[in-house]
């Protein structure tokens, strides 16, 4: 008899997706979370937190295009970029693609992350590799920083909240205080986005996270996209700002005129993220703002 | 020890999904295929052809508003409408909703499928079911039915092609011959949309699809869509036409105006259907025109 090599992600107790695993390069145990790396058979290299896939490299040119270049090219003109979480480096790949960004702060609270990356997924860990002056990767809490960096007066055109599900280490992302302070560092026309769970299996998530931003900013939207990782298939955003409409206020122009190639984004889809099916439109209806 | 029911649908040899199974209803082997409803845990029921999922009770609306109202609120006004396949009656059922429907011929191969769903799933079964004298089964092989149809003048002004993958009984629906038969089988203003398959998992199997289109009508179009029972979620259907562009003739105030409502699809949903990400907007570019 062979043994057979497999991933499980289990969701709730009713459906699990499984992954063909041709071997294991990385597994440990950080103080936040466990770490692993696979060597998969169809999706290439997957990082998993607490068991849950974050990544796969044959799709993170969806979720880090899309955390990154919807608010990037909705900000008339982002110089300062601030990540919370995205330990494996893809956002902050996709931030300094922007030629407009003068620095990105990175800010990660488990080095186990970063370091599996940079040394199993340089695709995604690009940034932690190479030596981009524009690139500052401090390994801490985000809540901390973000407290401090109000109270200090910092601020950013744009922050991207890339952060797992908000269980374990996440869970105080998802929170008032998080975004009020959040909201605190942000520029005049700054703009945020975060990561926004599932339509489908996280309604409820969805909708606390979209109500905290809800009682902060003056514009809040959702925005959804497609990756395999995920269950269900369909993932969202949330975006919110007080100044910026990401529709109305888009220039499609930027986009189609830049020199920056995307594997999934372009000025269309842009738009078309904010569409939503009537049975989550109904649902998020009393959080959209603007 | 405790036994666990699950099913589970693998995709090629390198992942799966696993659904918890409470009960099987029904499981039966047809001339075609093998044919299961079972009462899952999260999902509602589950029909299965040759252990492919087909569709869940929870999320089969998405699947069938999108085959459905976008080709029907694309045409102007669609009297006469043909569906290829279908069995579970989803499609009819939605097309029956249209009130300048004024017949819905639904030709299915496979009587055991449509026997399994009016017994278990009457939610998709309900046109065989009900005595709308508008509606019309035919237990026959669809590929005949469109070669006789065309050859005797029959006419539609819609036709949906709700098939399994062109695996088993459906292997023909993925062919010119078929393709040729269904356009002559169209009025003038016709439309048809078929079952596009998944743009990650099976992108060469939607561009020979595509192709096929190509060579057939004036106008060829992807749209998708994102429900949970299918691998990847992303979704798609096909949409030709020899006249109607299917977004530039789009009206939207017809769907904003009408009385019925859905739980996918709205005009906006409508038109960002169409919009694709450049990794399948690139690869599909040859086949796209009009």
């Amino acid at each position: 008899m062979k043994s057979d090599l497999w991933i499980e992600e289990k969701l709730e107790d009713y459906a699990a997706f499984r992954w063909k695993v041709e071997r294991t390069l990385f597994s440990g145990k950080s103080d936040f979370q466990s770490v692993d790396v696979v060597e998969t058979r169809g999706h290439g290299k997957m990082l998993l937190n607490d068991g849950l896939v974050m990544l796969t490299e044959r799709d993170e040119f969806i979720y880090h295009d899309m955390i990154t270049h919807v608010p990037l090219f909705a900000h008339k003109n982002p110089k300062r970029v601030l990540v919370i979480g995205g330990g494996d480096g893809g956002t902050a790949r996709e931030v300094l693609r922007h030629q407009s960004v003068e620095e990105c702060v990175m800010v990660e609270i488990d080095k186990m992350v970063c370091d599996a990356c940079i040394e199993h997924i340089p695709q995604t860990a690009k940034p932690m590799i190479e030596n981009d002056p524009r690139f500052k990767l401090l390994i801490e809490d985000g809540v901390k920083y973000v407290e401090e960096a109000a109270k200090n007066g910092e601020k950013f055109d744009a922050i991207l909240v890339d952060s797992t599900d908000p269980i374990g280490p996440a869970a105080p992302l998802f929170g008032h205080k998080f975004y009020e302070d959040i909201r605190a560092c942000l520029n005049d026309g700054g703009v945020i986005a975060s990561q926004g769970e599932s339509p489908f299996y996280m309604s409820e998530m969805q909708n606390k996270l979209l109500s905290i931003l809800s009682d902060t900013f003056k514009i809040v939207r959702l925005y959804s996209f497609t990756n395999m990782g995920y269950p269900g298939g369909l993932w969202s955003f949330t975006y919110a700002s007080d100044s910026v409409d990401p529709v109305k206020d888009f220039d499609a122009a930027k986009v189609e005129n830049s020199d920056l190639k995307f594997g999934y984004y372009n000025s269309e889809i842009h738009k078309s993220a904010f569409v939503q099916p009537n049975f989550v439109k109904e649902r998020i209806a009393p959080y959209i703002k603007g």
